[in-house]
């Protein structure tokens, strides 16, 4: 790492930062998951429609629809992912219908890197010869195949499919609850990331059968609602901001990270990797 | 990765091993931590003597003398650690007595690079220059200084200190649930990692106060003991043995996660990270 240290901490670093340096939640773009039945253990998550247009536009449509009120998360399996969808899925006459979102969907594994707003990180990876962040989200890239992709991080949301390619329509979705498990990048669609409340995803009982799916002895963990923003009345609303990953904040927060001013620290990293540099939020100023 | 493909799956490389690439458990080097009172929710943790050998003694010490039975999990911080001790170490006339065990030992942060029986991994890490397995733990290495030390991977179990270098004596431990946190490596006391029950540490209800630790209206997690393998009748002891990281079946199953055969995969990554590289493990053959 060339770049010089800021000299402060990651926390002096935040409490500088300008105002302009963060932004609001976009209503299209994020969805609120209510596991509790009193809009407690909500968990928000940002979509991504720079890079699954079709996927977050479906998604979009089932959250407006209600599509998940009721249903129940699946599967927790230790150290990878957590997920969530119709149960009934495989059984035709009980399953949830799709109203008028699309039971088929393209596959949306990768964009062209050309032209993407992407803010480099300079460190080393190993799994991509480029990373960084669009739009908040961690994304790899190779100028070899010009494609980018979002990368498999901890919190990031993606789209369940079977073996088929275009299997995924956005009705059954994962989080990350591990190390990322970059494997899977360019495997599937991802669509988002959790924002906020991976807590009440990743503390949830591992399933115990295969793949970390509940067995039918194990209770599910029912969703209560999940709603797009756009649909909230604005009092509901979670009043939060992020910050900008295109800001000059952001890779001084970066920096402070590489070079630690915290007294606690004895030996800085001088790195840090895409899957460590979680973009923060707060609480939204006055 | 110039390395060939197995062309197996990695559940195919698993099946051919031969018996001799498993060692079963070190009874002077497993602990056995019991989180539900029937002798549920066990956690099986490794320690690395090689690494740590001052801390492990204590360790040892401390378990043999029942330290932890009856005090608690009082911090789990989500995508970090879950740490566990002695609630009232703050307040001497509270806190439970070490026994034989030491009050202060010397820093353990790495050990030299040179004579370690390293299987090294070829793939780049951006944390570190040199990375691979001893004793089928995860370790980071610098040439330039010499020095090698256990990497923070998920599961991994270090000793907590607080602001001096030499603060931590083994009593208060804590293991990573969440995306590797590598910038604690190189400043802070790693003593082994978990071999099995992750699960009973990464799903317990996180901390609502600083730092991920439990407020006083938040119920602990006790703990019902935590023994040392050799202090554990023969019956009771896991019938489980370990994937050797000094066998042939190791670097070829790496290899089978680098060039995915499973029909699920349709793009590999050509590479695999030091933390996603779990070390198996398996019932005990008869």
């Amino acid at each position: 790492m060339a770049a010089p240290s800021t000299g402060l901490t990651v926390a002096q670093v935040l409490e500088r930062s300008p105002a302009g340096d963060w932004r609001p939640l976009d209503p299209q773009n994020t969805l609120l998951m209510d596991l509790g039945s009193d809009g407690s253990r909500q968990v928000i998550i940002e979509l991504a429609p720079r890079f699954a247009p079709r996927h977050v536009a479906n998604i979009r449509t089932l959250a407006h629809e209600g599509y998940w009120d009721g249903l129940a998360i699946m599967r927790v399996q230790d150290n990878y992912v957590t997920q969530w969808g119709d149960p009934n899925t495989e059984v035709p006459e009980k399953a949830k219908p799709l109203g008028k979102a699309s039971p088929k969907l393209p596959a949306e594994f990768s964009v062209p890197l050309k032209g993407l707003p992407l803010v480099r990180l300079p460190d080393a990876d190993g799994w991509a010869p480029i990373t960084g962040f669009v739009d908040g989200m961690p994304v790899a890239a190779d100028p070899k195949t010009g494609q980018a992709w979002l990368a498999h991080c901890y919190g990031i949301v993606g789209a369940g499919r079977d073996m088929a390619k275009d299997s995924s329509n956005g009705t059954e979705l994962y989080a990350v609850i591990g190390q990322s498990p970059r494997g899977l990048d360019l495997n599937i669609t991802v669509v988002g990331r959790v924002l906020q409340g991976m807590q009440h995803l990743a503390a949830l009982p591992r399933g115990g059968a295969d793949m970390g799916f509940y067995g039918p002895s194990e209770p599910r963990t029912p969703i209560q609602r999940v709603r797009l923003l756009a649909d909230v009345p604005e009092t509901e609303r979670p009043a939060l901001e992020v910050l900008r990953t295109d800001s000059t904040t952001w890779p001084a927060l970066l920096q402070a990270r590489r070079v630690r001013k915290e007294e606690w620290f004895l030996h800085s990293p001088q790195h840090i990797n895409l899957c460590n540099a979680t973009v923060p939020t707060r609480p939204r100023m006055k």
